[in-house]
């Protein structure tokens, strides 16, 4: 029987799921594929603290990096040390001693994804990543193999667990987003800084890898515009519930003649829509191809098995793809017919606007005309009543925008006096 | 650069939806995947019918199958003509003669895919099938790969998208199911004789199918419980509504220990759970496994691009695999723990049932008497108030309950004569 030797950077929680996997799974493994998967190497900078797997320590635990890289025993080194610094380095350095790669880290792909592969193809191995988006879902293979022969035209994903975990408990609970927050933390769910998550920037990570795979265009994740969910309120939730629409943080990918939308945002789809039932930690990708029509993958979009489950996904892909050479990456390699990012002020969306408002005649007539000076037209208004309040919610559904059209509106309605506080406007898709 | 040449058997819609995408993507897929896919016969029985797709008649169409099957220079041999005569045959010669076979007949999977995997191994050919379930859905693979190092312990599948279109129509516009199936019809939906389709039969080829992928059990779809929707009424699916369920013709797979359960049948379930929100022709196939958790694939479940789109996907895939070697059938030769399908008898689930009773005092009494005499327990019931009727709806919904004891005592409640016609009963699950 075939053997395939694998070392492993990165003995965390992930990572030591792998190896309960890989030793669990084995003689399946060799039934299913022929290939005899063989753990020989384990490096963390931590080589003492106890983990629940068994392994055979002072054989394979190693605190030297060498030990992976320079093994000639290696076919296959799978990164999950995350991050940008030393990751990059070691798969760089994996990827020039001729060994293939798995990964999961979504922020060095996103980073330096078209650098990665592109080494990968002139050293002839592969790099394969299905845990970096979705977890265990495995749409990186859908988009690269299921789906390859279609020309995708839209991606919409919910591909960070922590911010739609907060924005369901928002909603389900009808608490404040810090409340809400809370208790994500409490949970697990949430990093005791959850700024990547909350803020957006995980997401366009995860965006940038999916823009690469299905459109074939290579952007810096910092080029992507990126807004969080730390100033919606339960509020919003609320009113845009009653419109009909549910509020998720949306990854967007757009195919726009040879321009392309990237962009992370709160927003607004109708409850119909499948990704409105998405709820709690859970990711799902939509994928619209000019072939397949709709699609929809759904799972967990992180944790250790999950995860573990797509490393070891790619892990036999490999081996199964290695004796045939045809493992140099060649996938991102195709010339796209997308040539340039689409600056986020030329995109035209439906909003969703929230103005707070002194409660006195003639207020929506000033509203409405800086709107209309502005050529946004308004689909529908409700003015939500509060008991002798002086503030009051206007909610408006506009037609379709110009972003820029919104963005000049908002800033001169929020400097009228008649204005209390920052409007909020949330985009709406699907 | 490498070359694969593809003989094509079938030149009907999705054959020649096929022809289209290789003639149309060529350049795309040499790029992403650095092979030339050459498509050098078709064979049909019909060679004069106009299509529109060009091609060069003289010398790419025949009306000999030798032309394809002992044809030296082709590859892989696609089978696109469905039905078990005379597809198992010339997919079996193909094989024999050591070509790849991509196929999307689901009918001859069911019924022999055991036997043509087993052939394909000795042979050392690949035989793919992405198109047999869920159209252009990436389910196969999805089980093939993605999750092939779990185990997994449950799918759901709504794989028929006429009952689907049938029963959606029904709840959406409240209209009969004879009203529903005719606009499914009029629509191109359901086909002249629809039996297939809305009796279950279609799905439950695809659920023999996916148990074999999914669970290593083979067994052929006549072994398997099917009941269609033809009975369905609009006021069940209404009532169910009115409970918080959605009315599903599920395809449901489920291990359970060294058994598994293998049935075919309307389904209610919470209408919380993703697969509820799956309306119209749109299928999607819902998977446990032990280490991803829960997961879900949802797209177009037929048509011809959508099934292009998947048996071009099987065409690159096997592209790939074929030199190195591996493309050997081996996914279906793990030992599974299952032994064996489980009598329908011994399953158990929580009911909906629908009693047409005489409107008069002490009718509960005696249905919920013959109920508890077979260990059914009852979660709720509630009368349907109907104007001066003489027989009432009673819909119940039961607790867990034995299916040979809800048989049973449904067959005695049937007999009384407060009971008009027969009771109605679905299964509810999630």
């Amino acid at each position: 029987m075939e053997r395939i030797n694998v070392g492993l950077i990165g003995f965390g929680t992930v990572g030591s799921g792998v190896v309960k996997v890989l030793q669990e799974r084995n003689s399946l493994l060799r039934e299913k594929v022929g290939i005899d998967i063989r753990l020989v190497k384990i490096y963390d900078k931590d080589v003492s603290t106890k983990r629940d797997v068994r392994i055979n320590k002072r054989k394979i635990l190693t605190r030297s990096l060498g030990d992976v890289l320079y093994n000639q025993e290696i076919d296959i080194v799978v990164e999950l040390i995350g991050g940008i610094t030393p990751a990059k380095d070691i798969i760089l350095e994996a990827i020039r001693q001729g060994k293939h790669v798995v990964t999961a880290n979504k922020a060095l792909l996103a980073q330096a994804g078209r650098m990665i592969f592109e080494l990968a193809r002139q050293c002839g191995v592969c790099v394969e990543f299905e845990g970096s988006v979705g977890g265990g879902i495995p749409i990186i293979r859908a988009l690269k193999e299921g789906l390859i022969s279609n020309r995708i035209e839209l991606i919409y994903g919910i591909v960070n667990g922590t911010s739609n975990f907060v924005l369901s408990k928002m909603a389900e609970e009808k608490i404040s987003f810090q409340e809400a927050l809370k208790s994500a933390k409490r949970l697990g769910y949430a990093e005791k800084n959850p700024a990547l998550d909350i803020g957006g920037i995980d997401s366009a990570h995860k965006l940038a890898i999916l823009s690469l795979l299905g459109f074939g265009f290579s952007t810096k994740p910092d080029t992507i515009y990126t807004e969080g969910i730390e100033r919606i309120e339960e509020s919003d939730i609320r009113y845009s519930g009653e419109l009909g629409y549910a509020l998720k943080l949306l990854a967007i990918a757009k195919a726009d003649g040879d321009q392309i939308e990237l962009r992370v945002h709160p927003t607004l789809i109708p409850e119909s829509h499948l990704l409105a039932g998405v709820g709690g930690v859970f990711n799902a990708i939509y994928v619209k191809g000019d072939l397949i029509g709709e699609s929809l993958y759904y799972g967990e979009g992180a944790g250790r098995f999950p995860t573990a489950s797509s490393v070891v996904a790619d892990i036999v892909s490999i081996a199964q793809k290695r004796s045939s050479g045809i493992c140099a990456e060649r996938s991102f390699a195709f010339s796209s017919s997308i040539k340039r990012l689409k600056a986020i002020g030329d995109i035209s969306a439906r909003h969703y606007i929230r103005f707070s408002a002194i409660d006195k005649p003639g207020v929506l007539a000033k509203i409405a005309g800086i709107l209309g000076r502005h050529r946004i037209s308004i689909a529908s208004v409700t003015q939500k009543q509060q008991r002798r309040a002086k503030v009051v919610p206007i909610v408006m559904m506009t037609h379709k925008a110009d972003e820029s059209d919104v963005a000049a509106a908002l800033a001169a309605i929020d400097k009228l006096n008649i204005i209390r506080g920052r409007s909020i406007r949330i985009r709406v898709e699907g």
